[in-house]
């Protein structure tokens, strides 16, 4: 790839300061006080993608945040990649554990530390820039569609319904996406596999008023008390998940396909080093990569209720709360899972209590074949720019439209991205490292070449 | 009694005029913003004792907030009453379930709404009214004491310490609290016992920072799952609390006296319909009454972790939080159980997370024998005034100062309040029913005259 790395040198600071721009952009999409964000951050993505050389780009509504698409056609005798991208993030919440403010991007330590540097507004815009490098160097070698949408973090909602409605201007050879890890910034790595999700808001409600838990403590349910003897019974004592029927259509991976997995470098003292535990806990007979990756989960990932402010009031609530989400391999029907827990999970209210499970978004888990092209095409590409063939891994983490993808539009997804586990994602001090950063950018172009070259040109 | 019912009549007014300029200050001891209110709490009671007749009041300083003390000594052979009450009052939250303002009382459909109309300020205004009426009408018959501490409502935490210093300044005859509640406005009661109380605060905590539920999920503890599972771990399938111990010094309740008990009136269906509960839940042999009078009971007063906000972040969080607490009953020794609870459920954490238990406060059980002087007089003023005889009656509620109290000061207490079981205390919208304010101040005069005719007088 001609100059790549010189033309990343030159205008490196350029690329901070766009990106910047887009991260101070607070466009959280969980939170309706930022509708108005969420607008201002297409514009951006659009103006983006005119000067990165589109030929047009367009805000296209949906029924929720809109999507951001862009294409630049060369010859549609050439094969066309769909690049997908999120602009949305996560929450910010709890703030006081940032270190920086989350919308003022600052570099600091050789990361850049913002809420999106990463998660995906640093990867998407590394697509971006490649891209236009091979525009502006004459070395585009294939079609080209942007789209990238505002409700990836909330369930991607109305991506589906868009993909139905707009099948022809989207049609394309491979999807490409960088939203994903990579094992370790010298340990290349491809997401072959994604599980899938389901997300429940729970709400459990014993009396109709909160009361004081002295004169009704022990004679009247404990809406607390039952939401966590309802959650506890979700596990038995190997954190195998109790719901009868969960596992049914799980694939059993073979013991050499196991042993394979296995080889990943993978060290788990450091692990539990990093995250400070003593230990770690899963499902029992089962390795910790292979719990993230071909295992399915079950957490809580939020729960309230009662006094939850300072002192000790002695209070009976009325109500408590929780958000409790799965995470699915491949084969297992997302919808199919979201029925099953709602019933389980209803029919093991204890006595006193009303149980409403209120299913919030989910999605399909997605395995890509190592076989084909765009999987190659990723592989020489990393395989070039690190020096070492890259090791196909499977994400703990979900992208349910990847799945989405696949079903409605017919076209395979390849998951090539550059983050790094330590990049915190989702959480307090996200960040993104400038190596992989600039290394993605680098890895982007030869992806395209390669596609190019391998791809059965269809009569198109 | 001579004119009480025509001065209650003439000045009802001013007295809900002066409890009203009471209420409205908002003492709540939980909240570290109210520090202010406190004191100003503490010195409308001061001008309010003085009014009434007491011979002297002052604010005396405690490590926490004061304690307003006043008395009216007409003769030291005379016995002596001390009035015991709080000026604090709990937290309002949660605001938006309240029809009205927390600290804006106002009189509708026969009661008084806010914040402290029963618990405490309403009925210790019935203290002071009884004994204006007393001085003013030349009808005083003991000398009488009062003691108005401000931390009722987080522990009295500050009470025990001014007991031990100032042993001579309280020396009483008895200690008369109107705290509790009757069994029904047409059903006369005594609180012949209490429940104790412990309270604590929990944390758990897995990794160091919150994490991609995804990437993480399945194979890190979940904080919020292992103490769910560490809560439901607490009681067995019989709702019998599981800490090895715990119910070792309960006194076991003679079939005699649980068939008298069950003698008190009590509608379980209307109850039910009352707080909209298909069925009442408790320890598996006891009946409603006895699982709040003669059982200890232990309920989450509260839970908190991960995403709690509007939409659905996929978070495994770094951290949980609960406020427990146990009721207790006679003979359970509330520090012992404190240490119990705390290493069981320290003990009880589960792999991948560390857990740490806060004793906040706590206070043992308390018994009064039907048999002394005060509980005489205050059956026989009740009985007076309700043309019935009052049903002595366990509280599943507690006030850890009044066995404080007996072991302190070496004073049993009696226990004669006028709320109802419909007052909500501690929730939202608090009242208290005006009949029962009037038939209060009505009583008490009535066992003031009763009890100096019985007690012994001693030699003092």
């Amino acid at each position: 790839m001609k100059d790549i790395k010189a033309y990343i040198e030159q205008h490196k600071d350029r690329f901070l300061n766009e990106l910047f721009e887009l991260i101070r952009i607070p466009s959280v999409s969980a939170e309706a006080e930022h509708k108005e964000d969420m607008l201002r951050c297409a514009e951006k993505w659009r103006s983006l993608l005119l000067e990165a050389g589109a030929d047009k780009a367009e805000i296209m509504p949906t029924a929720g945040n809109p999507v951001v698409y862009g294409e630049k056609i060369i010859d549609p005798a050439k094969p066309t990649v769909l690049v997908y991208g999120h602009y949305d993030v996560m929450p910010v919440a709890p703030l006081e554990l940032w270190r920086t403010q989350p919308f003022e991007p600052v570099v600091k330590d050789g990361r850049i530390w913002a809420r999106g540097a990463d998660d995906d507004k640093g990867q998407s815009f590394m697509q971006a820039k490649a891209f236009e490098f091979m525009v502006r160097t004459g070395q585009l070698p294939c079609n080209v569609k942007f789209m990238l949408e505002g409700e990836e973090e909330i369930g991607s909602g109305s991506l589906y319904a868009f993909c139905e409605t707009n099948k022809e201007l989207l049609k394309a050879d491979v999807i490409l996406v960088s939203d994903t890890s990579m094992l370790a910034a010298d340990v290349p790595s491809i997401t072959s596999g994604l599980r899938g999700l389901c997300y429940w808001d729970v709400e459990v409600t014993g009396a109709n008023h909160d009361l004081h838990s002295g004169i009704y403590g022990g004679a009247v349910a404990n809406p607390i008390n039952a939401l966590c003897r309802m959650i506890a019974g979700l596990h038995d004592a190997d954190y195998h998940i109790t719901i009868p029927g969960f596992y049914d259509d799980v694939l059993v991976i073979s013991d050499e396909e196991r042993a394979l997995m296995a080889q990943a470098p993978f060290d788990e003292e450091a692990y539990k080093r990093e995250l400070d535990i003593d230990a770690v806990c899963g499902e029992k007979g089962y390795s910790t990569k292979e719990r993230t990756g071909i295992r399915p989960c079950l957490d809580v990932c939020g729960i309230w209720g009662g006094h939850t402010g300072e002192g000790s009031k002695t209070v009976l609530p009325s109500k408590a709360y929780a958000k409790i989400s799965t995470r699915l391999v491949a084969n297992q029907d997302f919808q199919k899972i979201s029925r099953m827990f709602q019933e389980y999970f209803e029919a093991s209210a204890p006595e006193g209590v009303r149980v409403k499970v209120t299913p919030s978004h989910g999605g399909a888990a997605y395995v890509s074949p190592l076989e084909m092209a765009a999987y190659r095409a990723a592989e020489k590409a990393m395989t070039e720019t690190y020096g070492k063939r890259p090791i196909p891994t499977r994400s703990g983490g979900s992208i349910p439209i990847v799945a989405g993808f696949e079903k409605i539009l017919g076209i395979k997804s390849i998951l090539m991205g550059f983050g790094l586990g330590s990049d915190d994602i989702h959480a307090p001090n996200e960040n993104y490292p400038l190596q992989q950063f600039f290394k993605g950018i680098e890895t982007i172009p030869y992806f395209y070449a390669y596609f190019a070259e391998m791809f059965p040109v269809s009569g198109k």
